[in-house]
């Protein structure tokens, strides 16, 4: 099924899940709340884009399981077309956003996609977790579900050598701290769900690190408004104001996180697809291609992004008037660069291409994960460039009221740029801000740094798993060439 | 004389300066207003010190042309022992705003003290000139004022070959459009004065660039409350809800910055102390060492922000345990470089200063010259450092009402740190937040990187001013002896 | 035709070419000096291999023009499946040496099929110059000809507003001085023909810069020893002693490069295929693709040369056992990017290839601009890499006399490597330091560097030459969106 | 006593120490041979420049101990003059070598001086230790002497878990094996002794790593020509044909690195200064600021070092006219930033200098911690900016045979430059090649990249000693301010 924007908002304000932001726990409509608004209007336009016919074809597909039309991110791709399809559907809707939602709805439902199609991995030990799983796929497509997923455990100590258990009483990370007929029961937090508390449900998946007791094992999705499930934001980004020429990005697209809290929470059996067995997460990590099909998702998503930065760096240049200089059109050659090699690592991911061992036409990891080595890098320079431009017309930028004042005049004089009236040009410099410089901005650039964790990890991920055989052999035939007699 | 921060209050209260903010006027104490309150605390807590007892000998000298006590930044030096006393009570005041307040009252007074001591190149055709720049000087440390300045035309065409009067009819830059016997009339804006409207006066020097025409040459001292002067502002970057746990950095330096409008401002003739003439405009830029004086200043504050920084990142190394990764080891290092050479820059110019053709003991311009060449490019990275140091941390930091509610609890446990609890945890990751990702934060970097003015005009000055010729003659003395016969 | 490498080695020494060396005209056969006889081999063997019945379906084609098997370069691609026909043999050839041979015959083979594919460009005027140019190329088929070619004036004075002829009466660059029934006679200079002397025929297109006259404006390919054609080389990198155990990669690909002196040198009209017209010269520029089809080759090769360096990585990393630390794991995931970026940018130039107006199948040109503007940036950082892992290992490297001496117990014992014996090694870091640190690598990184020249150039060339409409739309458009009543 | 530079010569060639090159053991004298005559030249310079009545006021000092003249570095500085003194002189002589003779006879000797001054540390537990070394360094003043030192065990295995003797029978790192009456006995290897065999000495010192066992615990210094001790060179990177022309820079400086090998070397009792006791080695390393003075002498060289490749810089620019263009004139702004930067961080060292507890007046090591932490990862990039620089034009470089041939009428007219003759632009680009780019010039890049060890290492150090308290401090000044009630 696909659904409205609208069903989609009656449903998160029907969900009345437990939101706490600045101290008080979210009341009346949350898609009426400034802090949330802006996010499920967003969401809500995608979902009806779904909806239009003459888009219909690009953006769903007929599910073989239930037969009707879904959202193009549950479909298990079979051919190198089916990968096509799922790219040029996932542009489409990132380019509605810019690529500044990080968490389209695509995102965790090609999550909910991979574990439904690797499900005889959850099955191996004990079947009905293979089809536990299979079910929340299905329900999700039935249902035109959206999903948060957290992954990472409380920041406490980052010690190699921590290990939660050995020192401390209390629990920090969630953990099954027990299990009844009708279910498990998990108690403490995860970090970091963006979106917590507006989206239907929340994928839960083992977090990485040092915790080897089979008690922070599980895998299950649940509804956000389980009880005993909390969200307590960070500090909202969008003022009660948010007026979208003042914040013309962060009030469409600023997306919340939230530590997620599990106070004695109940997940019934038939949401677990995986409990307390180590091997069968291992082998979900390695075996699953979940992480490739998720890269997949978002390379795209960066690519349209890094095309929206090119297109507000060439913006300014016409503003005012400097693209005569070497010095700007090298760094503007900078921005090409990334967009280029973002595309060609994606379009070599997706021609290189094989089945997996689930019959999933899967694209070649290895393009993939240099691009998420390599983006969280460059990004924060592509920031940088914009602001470099900008100069100091980034710092004077008069608000809404401003021009509605008596002093427009004087703004329409001197804030003008050689080739935009000063409202034009405010309202640029007002996005270059929003996107490098205000609280919503520096969030995104935060997020691209550490999306998909750690960028030293990731190196040292992209090093190990890398395949060198072929050319340390080439350097062995040519040392054979010179041996000494 | 020296003010207290209580009569700096008042004198700033009374002065009703025409500032425009939000698309309002400002109305009432300016000192209340929550966008500016900050900032003049601040500044207030630096007179007080002056009058302090035990910092007085640290802060103030005897004026030899008032007689009086004044604050230390209106001393000609004589000596390399005063340019250490002028050292240590600059770094004293940056001290307790971490090096964050930018306009800090020395930065501009010094430039006040350059230009008196400097005044026979203004009187060099007309004694008057000299004399106003002289008695304005002293009026100055009398009165103990503050003052901000304004050196840069509209942004509105960067292009190299743009001449303002060829093309346009409109007065854009501030220019000279009139004159009488009381005194010269200015027309148009002028950008970026920090702190715009809470400085008792003005001081106005010519712009750079290419404005070749007599009538932008001017320079002049007017007090804020002059009648057609304006003070536009941008956003304010503090909240009505300014609680210095939530914005520790925002609520306390937030400086503001203005566009300046003289919309027909008559400039009394004794406040003129330049005039319409380009050569005298051309001595004063190469025989001044107005910008080596501001400097010495501005590096030193910089050196105390960079200790700021250092102290920060070993905050956050402690609170969560990272200290044995050798990634973050390294990262710390660049900071500790970048401390040591800024340092040891500053020290150069101190030691090998020399006494000017005014008999101003002057520092050594080069090594000042390369820090502002290096700093700019560098302090970017400083922030970035201290955002990969912070992690997911800068991201979910619940507000101050948040310890105050029910979820506290939570919070405790969830976000406390290895080696400290939650509020502190939450606390120290504001500071680091409000420093590098706040949108005062954000401009305070890009404060930093334009400060003094375009990297790339910079690096060409730098370049062109050095002296090379000692070097390249020891390359000719190597030739020579490899000469063929 | 496809020569073998014998037929090739005979017909360079028979040509008897006018090459200088360190002084001294090269006498007797070419392929026998210590200087040319490490290029001339490798070249030979690329040649055998086009005979060697296992590989002759993938290095050559039959020639719809001559109706025999000729190299794979001097097909005209059509569809997608020719550019990876060109492709697959292209690396076939590079992986023999490593990416090593710059100037491997299939580069300027392909640059002379580009320019009969577009002959009507040189026709469209005189049509006799379009035959010269297909007469060329087919004559280059039959006989399988090898060739160098030249394209830089002479660095004499590289300022922006140098016009030659503007102050000077010699004749420096290469210049048309007259004409004769017979042909047309060149006098000056060019530079930096690789491998010259050690080609069949030298191709010569009008270079870039300030020449606006039409004396410079020529193009035809004439015998390496043609008349008062001469060849003026650069200090040999190869020793007398060409031991391949102490230079691996000098003493087999060093190339040589020369400046090319025309002395009154009489080129034959039937060799002319372009003469005085500014206009076709400009048309060939921007319409024949040549420089598309030159970097669809060159990034090949630069992608073996990648491969190279990361099998060369690996080995010492084996060697001496230092793949635990993490900050080696970083520096290597910096190669294994870069290769995978670059594969990345052939492939999106090979799958969005587009017939061009003169029916070639024509690579998107945008990755491939990308490509020579990031890898002459990355290079040397690639080679510093090798560096770093190398360490001291790569300053203590005793030569293969050393191993055949009485101290060789010592050197066995004490440059034995954890997992390598010493001669083993000793090869593997002598191959390394022949890539970073003999004078034969430093060329290949400054080769690499300069690589379609001028690097600031290629970034101003990037950005004038990219289509940001579609960018700047989409910014329109939010604008749009934005805008007060 | 000064010797004179030919009694230096003379001293070497009679100590016929045992060297080996090229599988050959060097027979007659040393200071003819090609591969070291020029460093051996350069030294005797050196030697000379003592005894001109000109400059020994400057180069030498009335030693307490042996109240004669001796060189500067042997002088145990009480002030702060001493150390200015000891500046000038370091400089003096490294201009001579612009910066490239590494192993400067007082670096070393200052070492010499450090181990003296701090005897009280080798006689904690047996005075003769203490003795032995102050008559070495007496010794050293009396005759002149000029030493070698090694401090580097075979780069064999460089895991992290590698400890020699847990896995190994044969013996790599030098390690003491026996003792008898006359001294101790030591079988082994040591590596990267530059200048083994031309110095009169060789001074031994522990090695860092992972060693632990007493054994490898021992201090001494030996004649060069000890039976056992061999010194095993590198390959040479002076051809035969050294000239001056074609080599400007390594004909003269190239300095020979060696392995030293200990066959059985028994070293007398009264050279022998640490033996077998960690503890005093580890005192040592702490507190005797041995690698503070080493550093105070290694920063001026590089300093000088810098100042010859700005010049190189500005010697190119004005050969082929380049100055106007901005990316250059940027390029060479960062070789004037450096310079300032450790001329800076050598005056902080010298300005904040205090008395150790051996009552040496010890310059502050921060900065110069700094400075051998930032010089290594900016001094590859001078090198690449010289390269940028000359472009292809450090391709085409003809030799000096080539001048005195036919050919030469060419090159003079097509290799000239703007401003200056082919016959010295040829010279000039020959010095920057054989900085850059011949193996001499690489080696001086390795060798500034690697000294003083591993960057990573260094870094490491820097941040572990660096005192941070003060700054954290006034983070928590700042916390407590914030606290919540």
């Amino acid at each position: 099924m696909t659904i409205s924007g609208k069903e989609y908002m009656n449903r998160i304000d029907h969900l009345k899940s437990d939101i706490w932001l600045d101290g008080q726990q979210i009341a009346g409509k949350v898609s009426k709340h400034p802090a949330f608004r802006g996010a499920i209007k967003s969401k809500a336009q995608l979902f009806d884009m779904q909806n239009d016919p003459v888009l219909r074809s690009i953006l769903t597909f007929i599910s073989p399981q239930i037969e009707k039309n879904v959202n193009f991110s549950y479909q298990q791709p079979k051919t190198k077309d089916d990968l096509l399809f799922r790219k040029k559907a996932t542009e489409l809707w990132a380019r509605t956003n810019f690529g500044l939602l990080g968490r389209s709805p695509d995102y965790v439902n090609t999550g909910m996609m991979v574990l439904a199609a690797s499900h005889k991995i959850f099955a191996a030990k004990d079947k009905k977790f293979g089809d536990h799983i299979l079910r929340s796929y299905e329900n999700a497509m039935e249902q035109d579900l959206t999903f948060t997923h957290t992954f990472i455990n409380p920041q406490v100590n980052r010690s190699i050598s921590y290990l939660e258990d050995s020192y401390s009483e209390e629990n920090i990370a969630a953990k099954v701290i027990g299990e009844n007929h009708e279910g498990i029961i998990i108690q403490g937090a995860r970090l970091l769900a963006t979106q917590g508390g507006i989206t239907d449900e929340v994928l839960v998946l083992p977090a990485g690190g040092n915790f080897i007791e089979e008690a922070y094992i599980y895998g299950f999705t649940i509804p956000s408004n389980t009880e005993g499930l909390k969200f307590i934001c960070r500090e909202s980004f969008v003022n009660d104001d948010d007026s979208s020429f003042n914040y013309p990005l962060g009030s469409r697209f600023e997306e919340m996180d939230s530590i997620v809290v599990f106070d004695h929470v109940l997940v019934p059996w038939e949401k677990v697809f995986l409990y307390k067995d180590l091997n069968i997460a291992h082998r979900f990590f390695t075996e699953a291609n979940f992480n490739t099909m998720l890269l997949f998702q978002a390379v795209v998503r960066m690519i349209v992004k890094t095309e929206f930065i090119l297109g507000l760096a060439e913006s300014i240049i016409e503003a005012i008037n400097i693209g005569e200089y070497q010095h700007i059109q090298d760094k503007v050659s900078e921005i090409i660069t990334t967009l280029e090699i973002m595309k060609g690592l994606h379009l070599s991911s997706q021609v290189n291409a094989r089945l997996d061992k689930w019959g999933m036409m899967t694209p070649d990891a290895k393009p993939l994960l240099v691009a998420i080595h390599y983006y969280p890098r460059i990004y924060p320079r592509l920031v940088e460039i914009l602001q470099l431009l900008g100069g100091s017309g980034l710092i004077l930028l008069p608000t809404e009221n401003s021009f509605a004042s008596s002093v427009r005049s004087y703004i329409d004089t001197y804030l003008q740029g050689a080739n935009s009236t000063a409202e034009d040009r405010v309202m640029l410099f007002r996005i270059v801000w929003d996107l490098c410089m205000s609280p919503f901005g520096t969030r995104q650039t935060h997020y691209e740094r550490f999306f998909f964790g750690d960028p030293v990890r990731l190196a040292m991920g992209l090093y190990n798993g890398y395949p060198k055989n072929e050319y340390t052999k080439r350097v062995k035939k040519l040392l054979e060439t010179n041996k000494l007699e």
